[in-house]
């Protein structure tokens, strides 16, 4: 089997690519849709401020006015109706928010000296602390489109326009299934040749992250049938990842599984390190990935593959690339694969840096430890500090994020 | 009240950085210790690995043996003891992650020709093979220091080690308290001088990116005493948020409201745009702020202010210093004041880039479609384009988070 099936990076990200599809829309409430991508266009249903509105506290007389001494003929509160204008030589207080009359013009309270019911205006009063009514937004203006993200500052603009539920891509529902007859839980004491898991609660703080959404995971030890049946059981799912059982063994029996369950094999190696036993996988829209058992291999391919897939699921288009400068040299890469190596970035004055860290083997979990970045170096790379370098930011872990 | 109270920046954040404290720690499962602190130190209570194992699927011979054929002895899996070493002229199946007998070496399956029970191994046996035990990770070695973070790396890293609680500093408890009479319901029709809440939905958003835990969030009317009211009435929160009255108006019943609960006001405005009228408050541990009513100030004095002592609450030091390049000209600043301007960021090849977004005024909900960084511009600044400009990246918007 010698370079047989065997996948570059980039052959691996443009199937992912061209080939996942964006998920149904579904009615979201707005809590539940921050962060998705919205299916229908937003319009203003009013103008927005909707009504002539002081930005200040402070007075309001007619326009044409100048500074001097006023009697206080009442007050317009935030959420009253706007009066006719002042007479000549009245004034009335206002808050921020609240409706001005037409024709009006504002001092500010810093600029006021209040008497009982006379108040002294020592600045000429000024039209433009008034926000005029559609000055920032016009009723039946587009002011969100299909395919943009809700970020907070959409989830106010959608408020603000009445909307208490919206029309967008719902979180991947993600089926994760662990396999290996020598993983014990996490809080069992391992026998001889047992270790316990730790792919499954990577997986969860990837998947959590990623912003997907974690179904109940499953344990199977081994057997094709064991791991289709498992998979079988679950619920619905959008993404199936089964971690272990992806290279080239004899009881590797993932792939097997795989098409047991009707799913298509599309790759079954990439030339990558770590990450090189990767099988993906479909079933029409459903897209399943075979990880390499050792938690760097993992955490690699989840970062380069699967989260780029999580996000074309959810509508979302492929990562732009981030570039960085390395902090020390690198050994030199011998061979024709692609690294991924586990680092540490952080902004500077003189932009992003990133710091190799330790690593001996996709084995080797320590290399895990403040890791918030992968570092992409081509085939024979001989990186030195302060060259430019590709990097893979690994979600929500990042400290800036 | 001209220039009374009023703070720089500079002085606001060095209150927060200087006054807030780490909640005390609590214990937490893995899952829920995703992007907490930790409070105490780990140590491997085990050698990692825990046994010579495999790398990688293969045959094992004894050292020193060559290339050439070989009786297929048996087979290690996964999961089973390491049997006595392999006699002269035998091999033994193993699979990745397989313990293997002492003075062992392998070839890999891909330089392997199986013929019942005989294989042919093309390439002499290595050790390099062969992870030892405790080659990654030492029993007893330090591994996580109190104070470092928990990203998904770090969970697998206490799965290793059989850990699934541990102390970490907890996700701060946020009351968002909004007020203002002409506020009415999201999806409610406003009335004449009404407008819908947009704060609401919008901090809730921003809490949950910054990773606190938003409780039931209420609304009041007017009054010091029904706010008061609603604050005492409130279960148990680390961080209190009032949405408007914060400024110097009559009605403006926060500060005062805050002085009543027994809050000490350690900064009512700050020379800022937008959200000047700020008001910074403590009590014991516990901080609150009084947030001006307009969404841009509220986008803007969270993702300054409020997320730092969120930060500081969990045990994270401040957030260090983001650069970008300026992707367009901005207006020259008139006033003493520091402006946060809306934008969106991205990364090219040269680095960061940061795009102003239109903006008129802390009104202008508009401002907030795509926003993800706000560009922190200092008093009297003439900003041009390419120009290097301080920037505060908008929590977990950002797309590449």
């Amino acid at each position: 089997m010698n370079g047989e099936n065997l996948n570059s990076v980039a052959e691996v990200l443009a199937l992912i690519d061209g080939g996942v599809e964006a998920m149904p829309a579904v009615p979201l409430s707005l809590e539940a849709a921050v962060g998705r991508v919205l299916a229908e266009d937003v319009f203003a249903d009013a103008d927005q401020p909707a009504f002539d509105r002081s930005a200040v506290d402070g007075f309001a007389v007619a326009e044409g006015n100048v500074a001097g001494a006023y009697d206080i003929a009442g007050e317009i509160l935030p959420g009253d109706n706007a009066p006719q204008p002042p007479a000549a030589g009245r004034a009335l207080r206002v808050s921020t928010g609240s409706a001005v009359p037409p024709g009006s013009a504002i001092v500010m309270i810093e600029d006021a000296e209040m008497s009982g019911v006379r108040v002294t205006l020592k600045r000429a009063p000024e039209a433009r602390f008034i926000r005029r009514r559609g000055s920032s937004i016009r009723a039946g203006s587009r002011l969100l489109t299909t395919g943009s993200r809700i970020g907070a500052g959409e989830v106010a603009v959608l408020a603000s326009v009445g909307i208490a539920a919206i029309h967008a891509i719902p979180r991947p529902r993600v089926l994760h299934v662990t396999t290996g007859r020598e993983i014990v839980p996490c809080d069992a004491s391992p026998g001889p040749g047992q270790i316990r898991d730790t792919n499954g609660p990577l997986i969860h703080a990837l998947l959590r992250g990623a912003q997907a959404e974690p179904l109940a995971r499953c344990h199977v030890d081994e057997g094709i049938e064991s791991l289709a049946g498992a998979v079988m059981r679950s619920g619905a799912f959008d993404l199936l990842l089964v971690s272990g059982g992806s290279s080239a063994g004899l009881y590797d029996r993932t792939s097997q599984a795989l098409e047991a369950l009707d799913f298509s094999i599309l790759s079954r190696r990439v030339n990558s390190r770590p990450g090189k036993p990767l099988i993906v996988a479909r079933r029409g829209r459903q897209w399943a990935f075979g990880l390499p058992g050792n938690p760097v291999s993992h955490f690699a391919a989840f970062h380069v593959f699967v989260a780029r897939a999580l996000r074309r699921l959810a509508g979302r288009p492929a990562p732009s690339g981030v570039w960085a400068h390395l902090g020390a040299d690198l050994p030199g890469i011998t061979g024709s694969h692609e690294t991924f190596w586990p680092a540490q970035a952080e902004f500077s004055p003189v932009g992003l840096t990133v710091s190799p860290l330790p690593w001996l083997d996709s084995g080797d979990l320590k290399a895990l430890i403040g890791v918030n970045a992968l570092i992409r170096l081509a085939a024979n790379a001989r990186p030195v500090a302060g060259q430019a370098v590709e990097v893979i930011l690994c979600g929500s872990d990042f400290p800036f994020a």
